[in-house]
Order: C-alpha cells, then structure tokens, then sequence
C-alpha cells in the first residue's frame, strides 16, 4: 500500500485518499510515541470512521488521542496479553493500552473459537476505547459471523431516576451479514446522545433538541456547553436506555475485570481523554442455527423492512459514503488538514 | 406440594397462596387439552407473573391461552426436540408448541455448555412465546449465571422511518447474580409499550401517553383501542429502539430458524393470540472472567446506583411484590377468580 498524492484542492477543503490519511494519521500516532502495531490499528480505525462520514469519530478525535498520549495516561506501547480461558471464552488485559489492538491480538482465537463452538466471547479489560464501535463488529459480519459488542466509558449519563450522573454513554453495536447487500450494522449510543456529538454542536455554537441532557444543577438543558461543563447526558428512551446501560456496565467491566464508568481516576493526567475500562464482545456462527440460510433471511428482513417504506437502513449512511470516498477521496478542511500535518511533524 | 385452602375474602376479592394459584391454572391448561409437562411449566410461569404484580403477563393471559388452545393453532402436546449442535450451541425445535417447555427441555444442557465452554446459546424454534421474558432468564442468575434473552413476536410496531407495522413488540429480558441482594433483571418491550399494557388499557378506557402508537391510517393516537383495531405500535426511543428491534427479528428467528414476526397466517385458527416465532437465550459464566468476582462487582454497581439518587432498580417491584404475595397470598378479583374456575371445569 503506498500513499497516494491528494487528490484535488478548493478553496477550503482539500480531498485526499483513504491511503494517505491513513499514513498521515500513523505519522501523528508514531510521532506521540505508539508502537507501530498501535500506530497501524488506530490509523486504520480512524481513517475508516472519517471515510465513513463518522465524523465524531473520525480526525475530530485525533486532538483527543494526541493530548491523551501526551499526558501519559495511556500505554501506547501495551501489549497484549491474550488468555485462552475455555471453548467459548478469550479474555485479554490490554496493559492499560488501547481497546484496538487488544481486540486485534485475540481475534483469530476469537473467530476460531466461534465457528467450533458456535458462540464466543471476548473480554478485553484495562483498555481504553476513544473511537466509535461498529468497526470492532462490522468485520465479523463481513466473514459469515453475527457480532455484537458493548463498551463502557466515564461518567456522564443520569440513570433513569437519579440525581446525578454515572454510566458513560455506553453504546451498542452489532452487526449481521446478508446475502445481496452490505451487512446490517448499528452502533448506538445508550445516551440520548452520542458525546462526540455534544462536543461537535459545542464546537458549531448550535442548541440540541430537548431532553439530550442537563446542566450543572441537574436542570434540563439544550446548551451543549452547559452539559460539557459540569453538567451531564441522559439515557437514551428513559428507563429503558437506562437499564441497557446499566447492562453495559456489567458486561463490559463487572464480566471483563475492567473499570466501571465511574472507577478510574484521570485527575493527575490533565489531557487525558480516553475512557480506562473494558469491553465486551458477543460471536456467533450461524452456520449453526436450523436452516443455515442466515443471510437469505436477514436480506428478507431487510427486503420487508423497504416495503413498509423504510428508507434507509442503519448503517446505510455510512456505506454510501464510504462508496463516496472510495471514489472521490475524503474531503477535509484546510484548516484541520493543516492541524493534522503539524501534529505529524 | 399440596394446595393450600384460600386465605383471606374480602367484598370484592379474594385471595389464595401460590401453590393454589399454579393448581388452578394448571387444571385449565389440562381441561384445554395441553400435556401434564405443558400445564405445570406455563402454570408456574404464568402464577409467577401474577404473584410478582406482573399483571399483563399474569391470570391476564389465560383467556387468550385458551382460546388459542381451543382454536387448534398450537400443538398443546408438542415434546420438544433438543439438538446439540455445538460446544456452545443448542438448537431445539418446539414442535409448534410453547417456547417454555422447550426452554426447559434444553435447559441443563444449556447450564452444562455455558459453565463448560464459558458461553452457550440456546436457539428455540417453531416456538409460541405469550408469556412475560423474565421468568426466562432470572433463574440463571440464582444459579450465577448472566443470561440474556429475545423473543420476537407479531407484527404490530412501525420500523422508525417507515409507514407501516413490520416488528414485533420484540422484548429484550437480561439478569445477572449479585452478592447481597436479589439478581439485577430487566425485561424491556423494543415497542414504546407492552401490547399486554395496551389491552389493559383499552379494558380499563384509559388513554395512553403520547408517542406509544399510530391508528390505523398511520397517524398518532393515545387511544389504546384505535391501536388495537388497525393500529400499531411505535418503537421506544426513535431510531434506537428500531434497530434493537430489528436485532430481535434477527437473532430469535434468523438465527434460530423461527419465524419473523410478518411471517405467520392464523387466519385460518380464529382466537388464536400467540405468536409463532423463535426465541434466544445467550448465557455466559462469569467465573471464567478476570477476577472472578462478578456478584460483588454487580454489586458494587448497585451500590453506586443508589448512590446517586436512583431508588428503584428494574426488578426491585416485582421482588418486593414476590415478598408480598409470599406472606399474604395472591389477591384477584373475585370476578376474575370465577373465570378461572370455570375455565378449569
């Protein structure tokens, strides 16, 4: 793979290549000290996501990374330590390094264990996930393979019927295969709202719809600088978000070993961005199930679901922006172009 | 065991204990044609729901059971046949009849594979689910065990961004152990309301709040009767709650090879009510985590969740109506109780 030239220039956005953003991106990684492997898997992750039109968790999120890295928060040279606990079952302790590459080391035992026992799961503990979640799921469905994962985060949503905030925004992401098209893929926030969405409309000046979160006195609020300072999100569908986040907290700390939302200490880290907890992944072959035909049935799913007049399946966004990008290459501003050539140097 | 006599009588109630309750529903299943091993699972099932004031799931339910076993749509005497396809995969086909019993056929099984491989699955197929889903999954917990389960159902929920009903009320049921208290359970519709809750409503001439569902020509109403002549319901939580939903059809009939919940015809069996689906149970041994502590870790999470102002954890009501029921009987109208008996003659 080499890195392609950039591909064309307005006036205030530049296109380049998936290839040579994902280069550029590894430079900014190296540059604050990861190792190649991490360099590599965020890289890709990254670049994907902004190719993707993610884009709370595309190049926006690079700052984050760099002034994590910078405060020493992360091991961004960790390795990997994959445990082989039972036919179904793989854990890994991520050295206090990033979820990524944790998921990348164990993933063959993964899949391996997945298509012999027909289910697997893998617990990555003391890792910090800073990037959206369908990237972790959407390989899988791409081999044959349902997956689904959850990750918790810091402390930033209200349960259903409390004060004051406690889980992170804890989302959920799975992904299917199907036979004539792109797999099923979601990936959602247990929040009302995604924080890297929070963050971007802070960023635009803009007010957010009614009841995405509270202020500082736990006041309804639709400033997303008040619930940036001090204040915080709700979940997503009232009690019932909320009991899925709580289930997020179990499975991605309590079943990992990892920290709970609300258990890591960053106060001496000032700069530090990235959530220090864990996460969980759900494999499934279903090879195994009755009928072996699962992608024949979820295409029917998906042909039923357009003629009740759906639109727009999730995940169909991202696809055709991906096809977008492959095309005509990724568009970024000058501007944050620019940010990303200095963070590199 | 032995029934015990009725407790108390008041004017307009009565009440009786738990094991006169499962008798008496135990003879209707009988009198309406079930085998002896169908009629004490679903009376156990359905005399728990009403015992822990699960009322749409409880005594609630029996006349839609019975018409349905009058109507000939399920087999009343089907004996589920177990597969076991996997280290950590078991399939079982319900023979058209209740997806209970064939949960309880495969179950041992189930616990053997996930404390051996650290995970299993449990695929049900050709299943009718009418009953509540937590009875399904909390007894893993009692055992240590964190299960997971979905049901799909019949069509009556519009996919958020289509026109027209395609889901079903599709619920998500989880539990999980926790050191110094009862298991943590949830059990949550993916449609913004129970459709048992929609039925209570439109017997009591309540109307319902608004959001939960459309009338019949697609726009929103809060009478609980436009939604159930021609109407449907919406999911909860927008989009979210839509792709939860969509996950639901995939896993318990894609995955099991059960039907979608678009996919049956009862016209041909009048009163018949229960869908004819497919169901999936994911159950995970938290011994085989890091740091093997997952009750106290459960926990811990409570502990924090009150911390923060949260009074009421799901399952908190059912457990303290359990408590209730267990010291003072079941309470039931006497009208409702003279319905039963004569279902029973």
């Amino acid at each position: 793979m080499t890195a392609s030239p950039e591909m064309a220039v307005s006036s205030n956005t530049q296109t380049l290549d998936f290839d040579a953003l994902v280069q550029l991106l590894e430079q900014i990684f190296l540059r604050h000290g990861t190792s190649a492997d991490v360099a590599k898997t965020l890289a890709l992750n990254c670049a994907g996501a902004e190719r993707d039109g993610a884009h709370s968790h595309g190049v926006f999120r690079i700052p984050g990374y760099v002034s994590t890295l910078n405060s020493g928060w992360v091991d961004a040279q960790a390795v990997p330590v994959v445990e082989d606990v039972a036919s179904g079952f793989v854990r890994v302790d991520a050295g206090n390094g990033f979820a990524q590459p944790a998921l990348a080391a164990a993933r063959a035992l993964l899949v391996e264990k997945a298509r012999s026992a027909g289910i697997a799961v893998l617990a990555i503990r003391n890792s910090h996930h800073f990037a959206a979640l369908w990237p972790d799921v959407e390989p899988f469905a791409y081999e044959g393979l349902v997956a689904l994962s959850v990750v918790n985060s810091m402390t930033c949503v209200v349960p259903h019927g409390a004060d004051r905030p406690l889980f992170g925004t804890n989302p959920i992401a799975f992904a299917a295969p199907r036979a004539d098209g792109e797999p099923i893929v979601f990936d959602l926030a247990t929040s009302a709202i995604a924080h890297g969405d929070v963050q971007i409309a802070a960023r635009k000046g803009e007010r957010l719809p009614a009841g995405m979160g509270v202020d500082s006195l736990g006041q309804p609020t639709q400033d997303p600088k008040a619930i940036l300072e001090g204040g915080a999100l709700l979940p997503f569908g009232g009690h019932k978000g909320s009991a899925l986040s709580m289930m997020v907290e179990l499975l991605a700390a309590a079943l990992t070993g990892g920290n709970f939302s609300f258990e890591f200490d960053w106060s001496n880290h000032p700069g530090a961005k990235t959530p220090w907890t864990g996460q969980l992944l759900i494999v499934i072959d279903p090879s195994k199930a009755a009928g072996q035909n699962f992608a024949e049935r979820s295409q029917e799913l998906v042909r039923q679901m357009h003629s009740v007049g759906l639109k727009r399946l999730p995940g169909d966004r991202r696809h055709s922006q991906r096809a977008k990008s492959a095309a005509q290459g990724i568009t970024l501003d000058i501007e944050t172009l620019a940010n990303l050539r200095a963070l590199a140097q």
